[in-house]
């Protein structure tokens, strides 16, 4: 399934001037047309596969995938309107003939002939970088654009890619729409929402898992494994069979940044987690401690609850993103600490590189929140001497507010 | 530890007419320096970490590093020249501090003080890449470097960094040296040969359990979880800290390429695995057959056979990996298939992004064996209707040939 809103896609090229988008990269390529970009794109360099969206809403997408996910193509994309590229993988396909009638060698060959495999057809060391620009170009020229203003994302195209696509479109107009691309990204269709949901809601239990764990000697990494235990527990129990991966940043004690450890009494345990969904990960944050908090600890986690909550009510429709960031910084000011000072309080989030996405809650953002996005919000703060403290929620944006997709309680929980 | 090899690379950087490389992308970071390139470079854009090797072994090494990652840089490499750019991430630092004689509020004051944090200073909204470059260019003007021919990978670094980076350096000349660095990585340290080396014995414990459990009925995934059991196992056995991550490509039965599926009588069970030592991943390939292989299969693999034993001999100093390629080829037109054609037949291993690491044994390569090199040499096929059949070693090419580094029988194996 495809995610990218076609009319969105249109309305933000017009504003750009833009006749179509090139998409290049194994992210945007899977956004575009709901299929995986396949094992070409593991180097992430440019030129196996392409989605095309002209601006023109009359014109069809299209696309250049390889010869050995093109049948998955077909099964997950509604774009039909392909050419192929050959990779290094050697494949056959007898079904449907008679293995009973021929040699292995005459199957085999006629297997390939019938593939329309041309004579002394050799496979590429890769892929054809070339080759794969000029299937796109071919595309593009079908449609009588490949001599218009054509966006690609220079965030994530090499320099030498950039060279080879520029000789493969002599005629185009190369323009960057890596801002235009996070544009698009960052509202999010109902089905990236209910992968969002789905991650956080198996986090969390992973997080209830872990909180039952919490105790005097019990290991930092033991904590780990009950998360993880947790996690994959409630997908076994909903029957989810995409959960594509899980990640954890679990510290134990004093010191915010070592990987190991074992709880003593008055320890801080900062649990920032998330599980992905098909690619789209959750971001949550939890502090626990063990036994009562210091004085010391109280007033700090005190001052980011103040934070937090002075920064939440702000993330609605039509507030800037700078706003948030300001008003949560002041917030910390106010609570006795004016040279705190964080460079995002959260982040879109998504199946980008990473498990933070643009746009960033932050002073330089010009970024208006608007419905559908999903946000991370976080007031996060790792002191040595004194340990990691997080209070973190993925927010999906509604059209008068926000709905917090978390359930689990946020403040400094007592165990 | 870092793994690059300053003579080395002076010969390398000589051979291209270069004053020094400079290294931003996070895999050649940590091979140059030995420390994480730490949490800013999840988005692959260049400009939060820098390691600069200088042409001249007699100039020392110089890195920028995130002020995050600063006392994990210090703790795991030798470079001591470095300059920090700060990054999202607030923090604090009480450790030797009197917590009791101050109010929470002047303790962490006086601690950003201590540090030498200047009045007004404000975090970036994730990392200041014009910031890193520039600390970069100091670092190369302090040894007169800033105005030379400087190498830097252009298959790595962006359209838009490109330009940020050009900018910083306006008296420098960019040189691509994406060639060069590969060069410099091909050629293993002894510690890479060991992760190489446990990374491929952790995932033959793996498909030794997986071996086990094959029997008709067994599906794909409990095939998959098998072997996931055995590397884990041995791991705990050799008390392995470092298995960064696992990989599987295992089919059964007729479509190789169905994740899901139960064993049949008669059906191939294809196992293409890897395990990650501090990120260094083994590539492994082995076929099973549950009960005795039908004629088309054993002829299939029979010819694979042949050409893996035809190619395996070359591999070592002196040949050109090109002409492994051309072996392997004829060999398996000779065996009846001479249309078979593959990209290559195996491949560099190492910590690059995904399995598979420049060079490969493919006819266009221009490489030539030299001892030191980890490879994978394979004869893979993937024909529908039929099966996965692989056959794959990895392989330390030596003084005068190779040492296989896998120790399971690579034949077809009727269980």
């Amino acid at each position: 399934m495809a995610h990218l809103d076609r009319t969105r896609a249109t309305r933000l090229m017009e504003i750009a001037g833009l006749d179509a988008l090139l998409l290049l990269s194994p992210e945007s390529f899977t956004y575009a047309t709901g299929a995986p970009a396949g094992v070409a794109t593991m180097w992430r360099r440019a030129g196996a596969v392409a989605a095309i969206i002209p601006a023109n809403p009359a014109l069809t997408e299209s696309a250049v995938v390889t010869d050995l996910f093109e049948a998955a193509f077909r099964a997950s994309s509604a774009i039909t309107d392909i050419r192929t590229n050959p990779i290094w993988v050697e494949t056959g396909d007898i079904r449907g003939m008679d293995a009973g009638a021929l040699s292995p060698e005459e199957l085999i060959e006629s297997a390939w002939a019938k593939q329309g495999r041309p004579a002394g057809f050799q496979r590429p060391e890769t892929f054809d970088a070339a080759r794969g620009f000029g299937l796109a170009r071919a595309l593009l020229a079908e449609k009588r654009l490949d001599k218009g203003r054509i966006g690609v994302e220079f965030d994530g195209l090499s320099v030498i890619d950039f060279h080879l696509l520029s000789e493969a479109l002599p005629g185009a107009e190369l323009v960057d729409a890596s801002d235009l691309v996070r544009r698009l990204k960052m509202i999010k269709s109902p089905i990236e929402i209910g992968h969002l949901r789905t991650a956080v809601e198996l986090a969390e239990a992973g997080i209830a898992t872990l909180r039952e764990t919490i105790d005097v000697g019990v290991s930092r990494d033991a904590l780990a494994a009950a998360w993880e235990k947790g996690v994959r527990a409630e997908a076994a129990r909903r029957n989810v069979q995409n959960l594509t991966g899980l990640w954890e940043y679990v510290s134990v004690g004093e010191n915010p940044w070592t990987r190991g450890g074992v709880i003593q009494r008055g320890d801080l345990v900062k649990v920032d987690v998330g599980c992905l969904i098909a690619g789209y990960t959750s971001d949550t944050g939890r502090t626990f401690v063990c036994g009562m908090p210091s004085p010391l600890q109280a007033r700090l986690f005190d001052a980011l609850q103040t934070a937090y909550d002075a920064g939440l009510p702000l993330l609605r429709p039509g507030i800037a993103m700078s706003e948030v960031h300001g008003i949560t910084t002041e917030a910390m000011a106010k609570a006795g600490f004016p040279s705190y000072t964080r460079g995002h309080f959260g982040h879109g989030l998504g199946a980008g590189l990473g498990s933070e996405e643009w746009p960033f809650l932050s002073r330089q953002s010009d970024v208006i929140i608007e419905p559908g996005m999903v946000l991370a919000f976080e007031t996060p703060w790792y002191v040595d001497c004194v340990g990691g403290m997080i209070i973190e929620n993925q927010l999906l944006i509604t059209a008068d507010g926000h709905e917090i997709m978390n359930r689990l309680p946020s403040g400094l929980v007592s165990l």
